[in-house]
């Protein structure tokens, strides 16, 4: 029994996330029912990891296992077929070891975070950039986020609805990047909790908006409290970018 | 009576093109309409050029004659306001002198033609490219291409409902740029015939595909029909990116 691992994009605004939920169209339900389409019956399939209502991927890897082995080609071409009118693709299919889990064995997640930084909203890519008006300090918000690099208890980033069984995480690398009016936050970890990487970003565009002192958010970490951090920001600047494997 | 000069980024996949029509949703109707909401009457805006159903544009330009003088900054966050629900945003504003015209005293006008050429079909940016499934062979575009820059008679690349008085045009360059699966085509040109520029990107795919010889396309330009050409391609690749005035 062949186990394939596929690698997604999708955007994300036209569903309520990437996990199964009844009476709402998600990214794992379209593509469950795609693969049901070539193979006559229902199969589950294995994300990395959940992403939230409107936020995008551009490398969600998940796993699945079929009777038949596949042409990884043909499969993927199969499988994309029956999501051509929908905001999901396909990119890349391979056949993985038995024991590969894309959830469990993932050793590294990054996500981006983009910010349009003009005066006018969007237009082209509105549901793809968050829109930030106003000037923004880049370097303030960089030297800030360095504060939250390495291991940490984040709870003050974390969500109320968060499930997960500690809140300590370790953050690998947080980096700017500007390219002309568009700002890319990059994060990268093992994992995160519920809400964390938008609560970080609207955290540090609190603090570049107050000017506060970066070092400041060594007391937003040490209160352990969500109601001490920055409001969340909107999910649609938000990209699952890549998850690796050892 | 100050005159003004708005520059203008839209997505065209909700609305049928640039010009008013009855019955259907227009960027210069969405413009006229928020312009009227601010001054309490309605105003005709003179756009640079006509944008076709699904085109999108970067930097359409158009004037417009206020009896009063406005700040151009509060002037332009007064028509994004009632354009924020849209996909058109204002994205620099001008005072033009009185006898600026937007189309009339264009020099140039540049289109750029967005492929994305990879075997999976577009999940994000879904109405933003021409996909293109199989390989392309660029560097036969782009001599293919060269043969048309300079002044000719464009007939072959002319729809059948194009209501210019000539077919005479004068290409001022056409480059290619790739970065990764993406497929740049940038045409520049005083102006262009109705439907040129996707009969054209059209006509050098086709090229790229039935390899061809670069040269055979001065046959087809010789000819003058629109028979002779390569099939036109979707509107969704097209951006209206840049207007120069003299």
């Amino acid at each position: 029994m062949p186990r394939y691992k596929i690698t997604i994009e999708y955007d994300g605004t036209n569903y309520c996330g990437w996990q199964i939920q009844k009476n709402h169209p998600t990214i794992q339900e379209k593509i469950e029912n795609s693969i049901s389409n070539i193979i006559g019956k229902k199969i589950p399939i294995i994300g990395s990891g959940r992403t939230d209502a409107g936020v995008h991927a551009i490398g969600q890897v998940a796993h699945f296992d079929l009777e038949k082995n596949f042409d990884i080609f043909k499969l993927q071409m199969a499988i994309n077929h029956f999501l051509k009118q929908e905001e999901i693709s396909i990119i890349k299919t391979e056949i993985s070891p038995d024991n590969f889990h894309a959830r469990f064995d993932a050793s590294e997640r990054i996500y981006q975070y983009k910010i349009l930084n003009r005066r006018s909203h969007p237009a082209i890519d509105k549901n793809k950039f968050y829109h930030i008006a106003h000037d923004i300090d880049i370097d303030l918000m960089q030297k800030t986020a360095n504060y939250l690099v390495g291991k940490h208890d984040f709870s003050s980033f974390r969500d109320a609805e968060c499930q997960a069984k500690t809140p300590i995480r370790i953050i690998n690398y947080i980096k700017f990047n500007k390219i002309g009016d568009i700002i890319i936050i990059e994060i990268s970890g093992a994992s995160f909790l519920h809400h964390m990487i938008r609560n970080i970003v609207g955290t540090l565009i609190y603090f570049s908006k107050k000017n506060l002192l970066a070092e400041k958010i060594q007391d937003i970490l040490a209160k352990k409290k969500r109601s001490e951090s920055g409001p969340n920001v909107s999910a649609h600047g938000l990209y699952f970018y890549q998850v690796n494997y050892n």
